[in-house]
């Protein structure tokens, strides 16, 4: 029995009830919302700092998005209740809050919008949510279908929650000239420096109707009454009261009554969102709520979407792959790069990284997310723990804590961002940094992050970790100023080296940075290798950690990575690392970041924060880690241990794996629950957050390693790793302008292109505009 | 019908429908719980700072207690769900979440615990909830009685969720070594300097069980499943699966199964609250898990109440107002003087008001809390926004707004301070300021604090406003530093006044700080007397405001109120003020204080905040403001007037004046819905928020206004002021360790003491442990 239907163009869920936690997501530049198929939301806009306009019933703190700890009854959520007036059953669609059994159910999320499909005894709900472009706010769907023999008496309601919008004043009514539901609160301010700057917030919410409603209630505790939102009393009436609600919750729901024949349908159009004021009202209503209306946001929604361009379309043996690689991995890679995860304050690393994905869908933005960070570096070379997005956004949350390696992911973005697009110009392009307002080529500014990176390191040669670095949650392994990190030292060698090759195929001599990378390489070799893998740092007081005698943080999966990419590792050392990470890492649903798990707080070997400890994140399946290991897996040409590991990242193509993971295969996301030695029971869990840096590196893993269509200086070299049982595939790889279809078969290996051998692996002289028919035997 | 039995040792409430926000709440030296008669529980301990143990399902943000915004379905909540094994029918005590019908209810707060009765067919379950006075934890005991005539077989569970612990790592099982379930979770820390202030955090919470349940389950979303809360799936089946929440929300639910005969009885106790670790648990249920520790703290906490001493104890013609003047008020004014509101920087005007309270029900912890304040001087003379309760305690919130007004609460705290202990002896001890760590005699620090009020006027002689003063929603009057405050203007009068006196009574010179109280009513007079009423203040701008002129914001009630106390307003006006404030503020509610309730920001004004604009506090019947002016009526002998309003402020003894407000009158809550005028639907609902200085003032309003039985350096002085609808009232009045018996009756004025008949209004010579029989005829 199959749950899940996916494809390039959809991907649909039929029971409403086996993964609760499913959800598609859509965004325009303004805002993003993550909706389940049961019916709750969860959607933010920027006004610049991410803001809700639906909330829950209490004062939410601010956090990470963390959509893994699940609904409650009173999640926000867009529901639509029916009535049958004759029998007064009840039931709400999609499912949530009144969880009455479907005949049928569909939820199908595409990339350009969310539709569902609810089938109850004689009548269907049609919904769909789409968004437009320009603007911050929903549009809503819903026509309702007498699918039964007999005519049917029905009262339809759009309930939408506006939850505890101000602790300080808010109210909701109807307003008749604009149309719809106005709510409105006071920002609860209280310093007068905020003031000024909350003067531009947009306090109100509006759902909007293209039909006159016969009623309304926007007082949420009235429209529950005693029945609760499962059976609202204000639905249970026989009309709603016209509740205004004044310094309460208030909720927006209408009432529509409708008499449907047998086969007669009838539409309804809604628009939801923030609002500045009545006048923005009004505009958005002229401009969206109508047929017309929902048709040109449409058309120019579908035109936002093909702005980001795919580099690649294949046909392989796996057509889950085929779906997940032409449509849903590069739609996330677009999102992260277009909408910067909905931050002001992005992390560097993620910034530079999810810039990583838009060399391949989006150049022209690669380019300017490179300068806009180098703007922000510091005079002392180094990066700081944030890019700010405009003039007074703040580092706040995790920025707040020193991070010691945002200066090792320039070069790493750069290697992707050159071989992709040959700009070697970029190097030469003036930044002002804002510290010194000192214009300096793209060229010294990244060779002074490198440099910063040479000098920061203790008597070994290794760098310090001082308060943290990337992605093992551990912030007090160097406070004191001593502690170092082996992950952090490889990281440097890559970026070293990568910089050295960078320079030399620019025509200048980079032979400082190769030197200073094998430097790096051989202290980690001569203080970090423990026998089967490399450890993971050396705490302030001297202690070595992520090595064989640990009994938990035993052994750390970036460094072994990192060693990989870097050249640390020879060939026996590789061997070596990559056994012990399938015999202690590797589960069902990936490779762990960290085994075993942290259970407790380690003193001497520094305190773990942000993930620690426990069973999800501090021992998961850390995608962003493990798609580091893959990506370096294929460097080494270790392609089938790349393919068994990339292809667990997925989920497998059926129902069963996404029933444990709890989650459709429309993105991938941050983590699986690990700790799978420790707790199978609990592991594999999605974390269904779609922000990470595991898409960028995903694509590019898939493009460059898996098909082995990498750029270069000459052109687009070719050296596919497909896995042994794969018989061939079919690519259509777009780059600098050309069409490369490309047929891979089994045989003698050998390359032509147009009917011509060629003798190398590169294809040089691109033509922009031209078509390139490629068969590469293997 | 009556929903409502009040006394002075029980309020009973009989349907849990009919107020659905009403609540007890008990606490001790160590947390608070505020419960609903429904079940719904919001309760906090300190450790240092305010922190819950029972959590709401996503993250809360903190804000100021306000549970007028009411509860929703996944609130946290005490409940015990009741299964009949045989028909499979479930409900809920005491009604939440099921919402069951009950054939009876009764809701019982006294004094000491908080309990139930509910009476299903043929069953009935009674609960109590206490606290000891050495711990915060709660003890709960569950009768179920088999009312009916046929034996039944039920499944009794405990459901106690733990809502969202921390998004970092949270999980839960059964301790059968510890006889519960013990819940864990890691503080969301990430600084370093936070991580050692964190690592003495009660991170466990433990629901501890005297007998040994059948079964448990500790996942939410699995105890819930497709039912919910109100038809858990858990509970559903025939036994709990034992589940173990591994990083997600938590709940305590246990399962216990029971056959009972017709009458038979089976009697639970539960033992609930938050832990550092295994051995604080173990601790606890040794202390407390079993009949006998059960007692053990109910005799240590009602010892601990009696703590309390209360000054007066009356017999009037109005038994309602007996019982809440006997026992319920003298409660809430404790608490407040016993716990600071669980805040660790209280509001400098809170702390010195909420000792005055003290000053009739434990003088002892009055004086400390004077020369803590005192402590903590500004090295200019005037007072901190806030009061820091221990090293390292941070000013939050509102405290981080300056305001004004802070040093006037001294000499009126000192003046109910000094006239009921007499004790002049502490204007001579020595304080030390931690700023200049200078040692002065509490004499000169309170000159220092009214002298800086002197001097912080601008060229009219009236006071700045600055950012705020007490009360009243304007942060921006005065920001500029131009703009004055009308009300603060009179505060200082009436402090320089108090002080004045204060000082010729401890036999020194007050004339400077008399004849500087002339000076700010004299400018008062001049600038701000608006023709019937005294305006609010002046704007940076110079417009003045609370003016006839003005069409929102028109008249505030704290002006009047000072003027009446400071001498500013001769009796001309007085009767002017006094007529306006009945004509445009007084409500069927009590009287407001902002009339008409500002609707949008007045930009020329000043901006409002905290409380601006709206329908509740802006306009409210803010009852700290309305207890000023009945103590002020009482001053000028506005005795009918006064008591008029101070009958509204306890609401009717009758049960539609409840509906209305929907609290029980078990305390005065800091405000009941204003804009009368604008909004009469929504006006009357209590805030149900008993954290207010409204309670000191009443009570010394009853005690010295209405009933005339005020402390002086001579002795009692005894002046009733009777309501003219009272033939006659009798009084208990603790004094100085005296008991004063007092009669009140109507006829030609006169006083006798022991039968011998004194010529002025003053009982002298008073002989701690005698018992004066007094009689009084007015």
């Amino acid at each position: 029995m199959s749950f899940i239907d996916f494809s390039a163009d959809r991907c649909i869920l039929n029971n409403p009830t086996i993964l609760p936690l499913a959800a598609g997501f859509l965004w325009n530049p303004h805002m993003m919302i993550h909706m389940t198929a049961r019916g709750f939301a969860t959607a933010q806009f920027m006004q610049p700092e991410p803001a809700k306009y639906a909330r829950a019933q209490i004062m939410e703190a601010k956090h990470f998005m963390l959509p893994e700890q699940g609904t409650y009854a009173h999640h926000p959520g867009r529901f639509f209740y029916v009535k049958d007036r004759e029998t007064g059953s009840l039931f709400s669609a999609p499912y949530e809050p009144v969880r009455a059994p479907v005949e049928g159910f569909a939820f199908e999320v595409t990339p350009t919008d969310i539709r569902w499909r609810v089938d109850r005894p004689g009548l269907r709900v049609e919904i769909t949510l789409a968004l437009p472009v320009d603007d911050a706010c929903e549009l809503w769907e819903v026509t309702l279908i007498n699918s039964g023999a007999r005519p049917r008496n029905i009262s339809f309601y759009p309930a939408f929650p506006l939850g505890l919008m101000s602790w300080m004043n808010q109210s909701a009514t109807y307003d008749a000239a604009l149309g719809g539901i106005v709510a409105n609160c006071v920002t609860p301010y209280q310093k007068i420096e905020d003031y000024f700057k909350n003067q531009s917030l947009k306090d109100k919410v509006c759902l909007l109707s293209e039909q006159t409603p016969l009623a309304f209630e926007t007082r949420q505790a009235r429209f529950e009454g005693e029945g609760g939102l499962h059976k609202p009393d204000a639905i249970m009436a026989e009309q709603m009261a016209d509740g205004v609600a004044l310094y309460e919750n208030p909720i927006a729901a209408l009432q529509f009554d409708h008499e449907l024949n047998k086969g007669e349908r009838v539409t309804h159009r809604f628009l939801f969102g923030p609002a500045f004021d009545d006048a923005e009202i009004m505009r958005l209503k002229a401009t969206y709520l109508s047929e017309a209306g929902f048709a040109r946001a449409r058309v120019a929604y579908a035109a936002y979407m093909s702005a980001g361009v795919k580099s690649i379309n294949i046909e392989s043996s796996d057509p889950h792959l085929d779906s997940f690689v032409n449509a849903w991995l590069p739609r996330q890679v677009y999102y992260h790069g277009d909408t910067n995860r909905l931050s002001t304050d992005p992390q560097t690393r993620n910034f530079l990284q999810d810039a990583m994905g838009s060399v391949y869908v989006k150049p022209e933005t690669a380019r300017k997310t490179l300068l806009k960070a180098l703007s922000q570096q510091h005079a002392n070379g180094s990066m700081p723990d944030g890019i700010r997005m405009y003039d007074g956004a703040e580092l706040k949350y995790i920025n707040q804590v020193p991070h010691t390696d945002h200066s090792v992911w320039l070069a790493l973005f750069l290697e992707a961002y050159l071989d992709e697009t040959d700009d070697y110009a970029v190097l030469d392009t003036l930044v002002t940094d804002g510290e010194t307002q000192t214009a300096l080529p793209v060229r010294e500014r990244i060779s002074a992050a490198n440099q910063w990176l040479i000098q920061a390191v203790d008597h070994r040669g290794l760098n310090f970790i001082d308060q943290g670095d990337w992605n093992d949650p551990m912030n007090m392994v160097g406070w004191k100023g001593k502690g170092v990190s082996g992950w952090l030292s490889l990281a440097t060698a890559h970026s070293l080296r990568l910089w050295s090759q960078i320079l030399e195929r620019d025509g200048k001599d980079g032979a400082e940075y190769a030197e200073a990378a094998q430097r790096f390489n051989n202290a980690m070799n001569t203080h970090l290798w423990d026998g089967d893998w490399y450890g993971r740092g050396i705490t302030d007081d001297d202690v070595k950690f992520g090595v064989k005698a640990d009994i938990e943080g035993r052994i750390f999966l970036n460094p072994q990575s990192f060693a990989l990419m870097s050249g640390a590792a020879d060939a026996d050392k590789q061997k070596r690392m990559v056994a012990a990470i399938e015999d202690q890492m590797e589960t069902p649903y990936g490779v762990e970041m960290i085994t075993p798990a942290y259970t407790h707080m380690r003193e001497d070997v520094g305190r773990l924060t942000q993930k620690f400890p426990g069973v999800a994140e501090n021992g998961s399946v850390y995608n962003h880690a493990a798609i580091f290991y893959i990506y370096s897996l294929y460097q080494v040409n270790e392609s089938e241990k790349a393919f068994e590991l990339l292809r667990k990242m997925l989920t497998g193509p059926n129902d069963e794996d996404y029933l444990r993971r709890g989650q459709l295969p429309v993105f991938v996301p941050n983590y699986y629950r690990g700790a799978h030695r420790q707790h199978p029971e609990a592991s594999g869990r999605s974390s269904h957050l779609f922000n990470t840096g595991t898409a960028s590196w995903l694509y590019r893993s898939v493009i460059e390693g898996l098909f082995g269509l990498k750029g270069s200086r000459e052109g687009l070299r070719i050296a596919p790793q497909l896995p042994a049982s794969w018989p061939s595939a079919r690519v259509t790889r777009h780059f600098r302008g050309a069409t490369f279809e490309i047929d891979i078969t089994r045989g003698k290996p050998g390359l032509s292109v147009d009917g011509q051998v060629l003798a190398g692996d590169a294809i040089t002289d691109i033509v922009a505009g031209k078509t390139y028919k490629v068969l590469v035997t293997i």
